[in-house]
């Protein structure tokens, strides 16, 4: 006999037991229901792309995995092929490549897993799935895709029940105007919006001694900016204070667009306590030029932003000259179920997605069992035909376990009498249903499980 | 500006436009929901694995994806994972692994991407989807499972809707109690079983040529396992023929396990002119211990086995001393839906998913078109609200290409009465709606489409 490979985890490549995948899998049922009443459509790109396309963006290369056969072959190329790090480098490939099959603006929805060789940490993942949305425009896209974004987030969460949370919404345009304002050089302004980035986490005062220290502005325009981002107050107060500032034409377009963006929430049926006006979300990356947005759980914000974006003005220079401009969120998924898990926000439950359990006390009536679950079937019902020859003490301890509603039991004398017997786990409640009458019971089964 | 990257394909790692990826959606949809009318539970598992562990049953290293960082970094474990090449071996290390939170009999459906590098023909892809399902059990598992199988491939078959098939069920018990009693050697069994599973392709006269020159068997012996698997009738005739063949205990064991399966199909629902006894399926793999099953498409017998498995006697040998056997089948959705795709069998409709698209004919209403997406979406339609500031005429080839069944049209002198136009794309009929009516109108919109 061959020897035991012992079966471990691999560290940052999660895995999850069927009541967790089930629970996953309902969660992201959800969001991928949202995303389609919003009208955006399925994409999957493959797994790996082009080396040159991920590096494109100036991907980090330690974090990329590129492939190798494991036994080598001489016209080998899978080392100029790598797994992807996230979905948006594919997105711009994809559309730049498909485009004349693609109509404008494009939305689509977009759920798979990426790969990013970081060091494992808490939280920190190297398998994990994202859940991205993104409208792409050809050469303009209006500022109402702007507006649909937050409101999509709010379903998404609203649905998801992990808690109350709030989307911040700021605008790129006002940040870098204030900043060009200042006559502050463009290649610096990134460091500065990383500055900013960090004031929750490190607080007013560190963020200054960076500014000062390290980026050496002047103090009226620390000040100044620190006052902007620190602004509070309901989104009209905001956006009052925000107009009544001079700080040059980029700033006042970044006001507009805000206001602009805010106006259509409500319309859109996003309630006033669920967004803010949040002039510190500045966002790390240089890839936003517009509207930026995060999301956190208000009783959880060590979590961080749950769901993060923007608007881009181009998507795929790389890749196609046409211009692509857009607006979109990913939420960094598996990362967030992680931590909702482990906070006890959401609990597995069921290892079951069955309504129904037949246990066969009787294997004499092994052909009424089948007949039973095939009818039950036919009927609408997910059904769980018990299937080994054991006592009918370990078939119903087997329900318990896997959490079955519903069992049913059924041996000699309710076959001679056409009945079965239900039992409803939850409440231990029995009843007899004649065979004959199965159809209307199962339908008002189904009702009464909404 | 960057030099423009030209986007392009990998070879065999397949990609599809939204209309096809919207069609493959669906069908997968329709996949999952069968496996879970059948009490199977959703697992994932990650897509590497330590090379031993894929390894461990002699997967070709050539075919093998592994991992490694685009630029090293010195403490690198990439190289000790590889990308798994199908669901089964994971399976295994899974199930070994998290033994003790597992409840048997385990189902459990994978519906996931493999990885492999095969050299990309017609057909063949490096990346492409597998749907497996396997039911495992501890120490024994009851030949109930077995006719569970069938009745599972059954269901799925007939809801796709892709052509009449036929399930084709043998027994490995069978075949090799044939071959012990005419004392071939163990060790050829698999040469011998490899050749017949080709008879259809290549023809009696090949397979008994092969069997004789390079496999020396017997021509007494050659002409009875010839007769044996060209059995043809009804699958009482054929049962009763080889119930009168005496050719020892294994193979009466593997009839009789045959018949009791084959026996439990009616009572599971499956129509006796969708199964076949077929002594012919010999599976090439030495995996499978028992029961065997393959799926052809009646018209499209080219494309070969649609969906195959069997029982087999340890899963996870390899990783644990724990016996437990199981039954599964897996379906290679990818070459299977390339394949329908390029038959015409299935056909890409739509490019969206949404029931309905709000034109924004009139940007002055833009608050009223943002409510009435609202309020449609609060209804349980899924609603797209064309965002673009485009003519009229626009939106509705958008509409048009993209494949919506309901356009909303609103202007001026709608919204003073206070009206909506709905038109129905596909008759090209047009009603007025009041706006206070929405609600009766979304439900029978609802319930027309099915």
């Amino acid at each position: 006999m061959a020897e035991i490979i012992k079966p471990k985890s691999i560290s940052g490549f999660p895995e999850w037991l069927p009541s967790e995948k089930i629970l996953e899998e309902g969660m992201l049922g959800i969001i991928r229901e949202t995303f389609e009443q919003f009208g955006f459509v399925p994409l999957e790109t493959s797994a790996v792309e082009r080396n040159e396309v991920l590096t494109s963006k100036g991907g980090n290369e330690k974090e990329i995995y590129t492939l190798a056969r494991l036994a080598g072959t001489p016209e080998d190329d899978a080392k100029d092929y790598s797994l992807h790090f996230d979905l948006t480098v594919p997105l711009a490939r994809y559309v730049a490549q498909h485009y004349g099959h693609l109509i404008f603006p494009f939305r689509r929805y977009q759920i798979q897993k990426v790969w990013r060789g970081e060091r494992p940490q808490d939280g920190r993942f190297r398998e994990f799935y994202q859940c991205d949305i993104d409208i792409i425009g050809e050469e303009k896209l209006s500022l109402l895709a702007d507006a649909e974004v937050p409101s999509i987030i709010y379903q998404v969460f609203r649905k998801l029940e992990i808690g109350d949370f709030l989307i911040r919404i700021n605008n790129r345009k006002l940040l870098s105007g204030f900043l060009l304002f200042y006559q502050v050089p463009v290649e610096v302004h990134n460091d500065v919006l990383r500055a900013i980035d960090k004031i929750e986490k490190i607080g007013r005062e560190k963020v200054e001694k960076e500014l000062w220290d390290e980026l050496k502005l002047s103090s009226e325009l620390i000040a100044d900016l620190l006052d902007l981002i620190s602004l509070t107050g309901s989104k009209e107060e905001i956006l009052q204070t925000l107009e009544s500032k001079d700080y040059g034409e980029g700033f006042a377009l970044g006001v507009s667009e805000l206001k602009e963006v805010v106006g259509n929430l409500e319309n859109l049926g996003v309630p006033s306590d669920y967004y803010r006006i949040d002039m510190s979300v500045a966002r790390g990356l240089d890839y936003y030029t517009g509207t930026v947005y995060e999301t956190i759980l208000k009783d959880h914000r060590g979590i961080g932003s749950i769901c993060s974006g923007g608007r881009f003005d181009n998507l795929a220079g790389n890749f196609t000259k046409k211009k692509l401009p857009g607006v979109g969120i990913s939420i960094g998924w598996t990362r967030l179920f992680s931590r909702l898990l482990a906070a006890g926000i959401v609990q597995p439950g069921k290892a079951t997605r069955s309504h129904i359990l037949i246990t066969t006390m009787d294997r004499s009536y092994l052909q009424e069992y089948l007949k039973l679950a095939t009818r039950l079937r036919e009927l609408g019902l997910n059904v769980e035909l018990y299937s080994e020859s054991k006592a009918f003490k370990k078939q119903m301890q087997y329900a318990s376990r896997k959490g079955f509603r519903y069992v049913l039991i059924a041996g000699d004398q309710e076959f001679r009498d056409e009945k079965v017997k239900i039992k409803n786990m939850e409440s231990g409640e029995e009843s007899g249903w004649n065979i004959s009458e199965l159809e209307s019971k199962v339908s008002q089964m189904l009702s009464s499980q909404g």
